[in-house]
């Protein structure tokens, strides 16, 4: 494809997109096809000639958009969001087009730096403490995800702990890594990559009201595996956990880790956007302790997936543990020691110019303008929670500092024979249930309440289980969402509950 | 930033992105500026209110460009090339547009299905046995690299030789993993990650001449690990690799790894694209001994950074080593076991839409574009290795089966004291170095001479080390570069070695 004719074709896919955005409200946020129907629709092998961009183009429309999840959607609530802005879309429409692979400081100097200052703004941004940054001992990189900064986050610890052995005679099985019965499934992921195996995660215990972790079962535990010959390596505590935000208290998490020598790594994939508002940075407090940490913006910070934004106090350490330097990767630049290679920080090798975006991003809209999306975000959950907890039938069941939600039917049979709200709805063991029918069938009865609301297509939430019974959620955070999806999402919860009353009586 | 001002700036987006490739010719391959050149000139914090897009642009001209190593440069020789085209490019603007997140086939559909039958459509192209298609027992999957790809054959593999224990458990440190002198640094880094530790690889000798893997070798160190009471759990054998393009013998070390029950990684990142032309596919013979094969799409099939394409002949036990459920992740259509999550074939959980690249890519060049490419870059080695051959100041120093070239000067002085080329210029040994000056004195040279070459700014080559001395790397692959570059890459490097011998007469 000559310039001239990627100019041509260009303009029509950018085209493309501008009316996919503008057209979302009127599609239906879940795809319709049973599975296979997509794969159904391609040829079994590949063209032997070339095909015409105008019949690529077309399928977009016609084989691809029906069979998506719209995750930009303004009726979207599911997962959490995976925000994307125009200014992210041109950022690594850019990074595609110079093809850079940014391996070392010497394959892209511009790929490298622009990431080095990236990660310095977005420290600044969330006014992380100073070691985090590369003008103090640390230095922050592009991860794909919060997993694989788990994983490294976890690979490093295990270079420290193993006192300069892990890397050449392998990782020993005594270490054990703690995070909340909340904490991420990338945890136990980590472990198993790293050779630790899934029984090396303890699950530490969690305050039934808030979900956060109990720092006194924490030192519980690492009291009793070092009694029992382990050794304790990393605590990873969680800033908005995946299933209800909740905030785990670093202060006392922090103290703990010290106190033992133990790394601790910060997750904060989807609530780190918090922190660029002072208002909600106080979820935050105690990062000073941490030894690494990590938020997504491709989560809340409309930047496209994938972004994680990954620090470390000592890039020194992080260094050791990871490189590997044979000679086709020599270069004057690695030598001199002055430069980055982000190569070393990461498990590949390659790398994309993944900064481009945030560049644009943060210029485009600049601190206030992510302020507000995050704002907004707060505001509009703060709304639907209001609502949800103004309706008997229906509770909030955990905290909701962010844009998440969490909630469920109350009772199986919906208003007409509800009780009182419970003292608190953050009450997350729900033993209430039984005074309305058992678990299950409220479990059933909210599935379905959800099933129903999914499948009118006009918004899409997803669920968890919170003090073991089934519960809905909804995030908030597409860029097109306002009060007006909210409250239709709301509209279509209420309705189906009364529908699914009537049905029953 | 509205639909309509997206649509605005990503014209002007694509006009800058045609406008640079259109401009490459003219550029410099390398960056001039020293490390931090580019870092100094962005402000040390973001702006606090939004920018215009017209500056943002404008920067891409005035601190990027200039800071950047031109991959797609048509005189960009160094490493493996890192392949881009139209099509590619705008396949990923339509995937970041989408925003789509398709770790689980329940949250992209068509990201999931489309990804399925593109990597069919890839093993017909390469003409992979039937057992790594989807319609068998395998399948195909896009990782980011080739090293990721690595790792996860590593993990399958001590999965299945860890009896089941290894998830829970972990690993026992006694797995050992084989690769030939040349295999690539990221099956240490890979052994690293898992827990094994870099003294877990076996480096098994090679052919000198061919540096290809010994059999005979691999089979005494097997043999002597089971002695030793360690466990032989994984060869990879590589295709291509990258010092030199050797390829490994297939036949013979399927033939060991079945015989002792060894997992089996074939590693043709660089060098798979060429069993797209049925006159190179001998250089896949023996891969229906393999457990799990990968090759980079993003190397020389014109489709950009990330795209590793990696197949497994069993997903199933794949499926089992890496698989977590949590409750926030469970869906009807995961539970029909009907479909792929492809989030569990990999590290991270979360994944974008790569498969549109591939799929546009595909369908815009049909095979027999991409034949054609491939078919150029082996003919413009083939051409520029005549041309050293010819030079008897130099010596081609490994067969060169695609498209790169190691080269080097055989004598310090240069043509005047030169004496008549050896009998195999695949020789890897290079010991008659000494006969013209010691092999550090060579070595010197050669760096000196990839120095002045590179330093004109026309061309960009790096080097590797073979048989000890320090060899100088030329691998065509951008798909701007035609002959009249690979001609004046070779014009410079005899101007240079001229030069370098007035300079010492």
């Amino acid at each position: 494809m000559s310039p001239d004719e990627f100019r041509r074709h260009g303009h029509a896919v950018v085209d493309w997109i501008a009316d996919y955005w503008s057209s979302l409200d009127q599609r239906a946020v879940l795809p319709a096809g049973p599975p296979g129907a997509v794969a159904a629709r391609l040829p079994p092998r590949p063209p032997e000639r070339g095909e015409g961009f105008d019949r690529i183009l077309a399928d977009l429309d016609s084989v691809i958009a029906p069979g998506l999840t719209h995750w930009q959607h303004p009726g979207y609530f599911g997962y959490f969001p995976a925000n994307t802005s125009g200014p992210s879309v041109l950022g690594d429409l850019v990074s595609a087009g110079l093809g850079v692979q940014g391996m070392l400081w010497a394959t892209g100097p511009a790929c490298t730096e622009v990431e080095t200052v990236m990660l310095d703004w977005l420290a600044e941004l969330l006014d992380l403490p100073a070691r985090f940054r590369s003008t103090g001992s640390g230095g922050g990189v592009i991860q794909d995800s919060a997993s694989s900064a788990t994983l490294v986050a976890v690979l490093v610890a295990l270079h420290r702990t193993g006192g300069g052995r892990w890397r050449e005679h392998g990782v020993e099985r005594r270490h054990r890594i703690y995070t909340s019965t909340q904490g991420h499934s990338s945890i136990e992921k980590a472990a198993r990559i790293a050779g630790l195996g899934d029984d090396a995660v303890r699950a530490v215990e969690v305050d039934p009201d808030t979900l956060a972790m109990e720092p006194a079962a924490l030192r519980a535990a690492i009291e009793a595996d070092r009694a029992a010959g382990l050794v304790p390596t990393a605590v990873v505590a969680t800033i908005g956990t995946t299933s209800t935000t909740a905030v785990d208290p670093l202060p006392a998490i922090g103290e703990i880790c010290r106190e033992y020598g133990v790394w601790l790594h910060v997750d904060a994939a989807y609530a780190g956007s918090a922190a660029i508002c002072p208002e909600l940075r106080y979820t935050h407090a105690g990062l000073e302790y941490a030894d690494s940490y990590c938020f997504d913006p491709h989560k809340w910070l409309l930047t496209g997936f994938d972004c994680d934004a990954f620090w470390v106090a000592d890039r020194a350490e992080l260094i050791e543990a990871l490189s590997i330097l044979p000679e086709y990767l020599r270069n004057a630049a690695t030598e001199s020691g002055a430069v980055i290679d982000y190569r070393d920080w990461q498990v590949p090798l390659g790398r994309r110019f993944r900064s481009l975006k945030l560049w644009f991003v943060l210029r485009w809209y600049g601190a206030e303008g992510l302020r507000a999306h995050v704002r907004a975000g707060v505001a509009l959950a703060d709304r639907f929670a209001g609502w949800v907890r103004a309706d008997e039938r229906f509770e909030v069941v955990a905290p909701h500092p962010f844009s998440l939600v969490c909630f469920r039917l109350r009772t199986r049979a919906g208003a007409g024979d509800s009780r009182a709200p419970s003292s608190t709805d953050a009450n997350a063991n729900g033993t209430d249930a039984d005074a309305n029918g058992t678990g299950a069938e409220l479990d059933r009865a909210n599935a379905e309440l959800l099933d129903r609301v999914n499948g009118t297509g006009r918004v899409y939430l997803t669920h968890t289980r919170v003090g073991g019974r089934h519960t809905l959620r909804l995030a908030v955070g597409s860029p097109y969402t306002r009060e007006e999806h909210v409250a239709e999402a709301w509209r279509l919860i209420t309705d189906a509950a009364t529908a699914s009353q009537v049905g029953r009586s």
